[in-house]
């Protein structure tokens, strides 16, 4: 595996630009000219829009897609803050190989290919076929009692983001979307949460895979602990620091993901919490990447609301769900292809012989 | 044509039995045998649990779809209640016939067969070829000043939708979706939401395509002096008396489709406020179709709020649409799909290797 040091980062984010403003202008008045009242596709209106601002070309159709999971293992899960035991990460990377996993009947269905990445999964997976092996080690560190990640871990789980994101760009995806499997790491994605909006572990800490109230209670006392273990009473962490300290490597990779995409203008779909907390590290390494953000869906894990609020962006979907695997990421890749497909295939008035609106 | 008395839709309304309960419950046991945390899937869980009641069997895949799209013209509009003129309704379904509308893109990249109704267009369409010729009358009449139909015209376009009810179930389509075109319809649709929630005309009243708050106000004093003119103070007409003061001949199609549909164990997606009036009614002449009902989104027209409500329905999508055509229907249709496809093609825990949940 290509490791990358922090100069690579440096550089990386310096070649980030933002969407373009003047496509985004130039797609406005092309909606304009649809057959259909002005500004009656809503939501569709904003994607289509944002899609061009993100192209800047014609689309090239079908639209081609692509999910990638990112998997690891998290060391808090010996504090007992999972409803399932830590091997589940491991049968479930299993279970995405074999296709038998929500995500793979997604994927078939919408004709989105799927990548499953080995980023830090906790068993021996080196003879797993179809697998993307990346793993930097076996799971991280308990956070409870000494940061998850060492600096070099980090750089290397992040450049493992980076190496998908581009490999993504290279195969001419028009659209990508991220997801996760991890026991354990939605109390990694509260604690990350707690460090960058400044909510309480109370306010962030949600009931994951399902636990029970008495779970998580627990939970909310374990996220409190390592959030004040780690950041004390002062804010204003580095994103780099959030995630040596608190981070998954899964969610280290998404974020070096999300750096690729944007810098390769690609429209990057957000599933979940966990996905949604490496998309605002990334955007706090490099503001310009929010231009390429979609939030898929809006989960039922309270952290995400206020990541969701935190980053300014308004959820394609609302279905109650709370899977992660980028399920909810791919439930909205019909309604962003519709929007591309409306913009580039409607009638205009003028070329349908309809009438405008009379004011 | 076809027509039918009404005996012969009485007929039809005892033979509808609600969605199978037993059927139901056995879904939820199955889902909760899936590789995914329990309840996890959230509304897609449901949607799936819905579709197994419904159809009672095993599902066919792919997912055999159809949208039916039913146009009609509304004597209402002489009274500047439109952004549009009124040929806009027939210049539209000539834009539907050459594929060039929103409803034709999506219907195409979501793999729905599209099918055009002309129940009451107010233009000669005899020779528009691939439309399905079912013309009641050329628009209705203008409701302010009369009933918008006779009796028999209530009847006869009623039994429009009963015919292509049966037919969309002798095709074999499982799930089918219905929309509108008619310049005036969201006027009527208004009017249909006061007689039946007895809301004001205020709250029911929205800007439709797009009218100026001066249009806007005027619309609302004219669905005010509609209502009161056929309905007084008093509550609690009958749906087909309804349909026949201030209903639409789409509207009374729309409603005879979800009675055939329920009648044939069809799922039936509803897209927004016109053809949400039409189910709203069709649940007043026989409340068993209720479980059949799907609403495909929620649009920014305030009356449709209104009837969701009053029919306790609760929107797929939430996307700030409001174009009709059968737009935020087809749009829910991968949705409702993707839910389908999880239900019948997920690995279970055990067929997986996965660990349950230790709670």
């Amino acid at each position: 595996m290509t490791t990358m040091d922090a100069p690579a980062i440096e550089y990386l984010i310096r070649d980030i630009v933002p969407p373009s403003e003047a496509w985004r202008q130039k797609a406005r008045l092309h909606l304009d000219t649809l057959t259909k009242p002005i500004g009656s596709l809503g939501r569709l209106e904003d994607l289509a829009a944002q899609m061009a601002a993100i192209r800047q070309e014609k689309f090239a159709e079908p639209v081609s897609k692509a999910v990638y999971v990112f998997a690891a293992d998290h060391g808090i899960t010996v504090e007992g803050v999972s409803a399932y035991p830590r091997e589940v990460t491991h049968q479930m990377v299993l279970n995405f190989l074999a296709e038998g996993a929500a995500i793979n009947v997604l994927a078939r269905l919408h004709n989105v290919a799927l990548r499953v990445v080995d980023v830090g999964v906790d068993a021996d997976l080196h003879d797993a076929p179809g697998l993307l092996h990346h793993k930097v080690r076996v799971g991280t560190r308990n956070m409870l009692h000494e940061a998850a990640m060492s600096e070099e871990e980090v750089r290397e789980a992040t450049a493992v983001g980076v190496k998908i994101g581009d490999d993504a760009a290279a195969a001419g995806y028009a659209l990508v979307a991220i997801g996760e499997m991890g026991i354990g790491n939605t109390t990694a994605a509260s604690a990350i949460t707690c460090a960058l909006t400044g909510a309480s572990a109370t306010l962030a800490t949600g009931s994951g895979t399902g636990i029970q109230p008495g779970v998580h209670a627990h939970k909310t006392r374990i996220v409190e602990a390592v959030v004040a273990r780690h950041f004390g009473s002062a804010a204003g962490s580095s994103p780099l620091e959030i995630l040596r300290c608190v981070g998954g490597l899964e969610i280290a990779a998404m974020a070096g993901m999300v750096l690729a995409a944007a810098r390769h203008r690609l429209a990057i779909i957000v599933d979940g919490f966990i996905s949604t907390a490496a998309a605002a590290l990334a955007v706090a390494m490099e503001p310009k990447v929010h231009g390429y953000l979609i939030a898929g869906h809006r989960s039922e894990e309270p952290g995400h609301t206020l990541l969701l609020n935190h980053l300014k962006l308004a959820p394609v979907l609302t279905l109650a769900m709370r899977l992660g695997e980028g399920t909810g990421a791919v439930l909205a890749m019909p309604i962003v292809e519709s929007a591309i497909c409306l913009y580039t295939q409607m009638a205009t008035f003028s070329s349908a012989g309809v009438s405008e609106a009379s004011q």
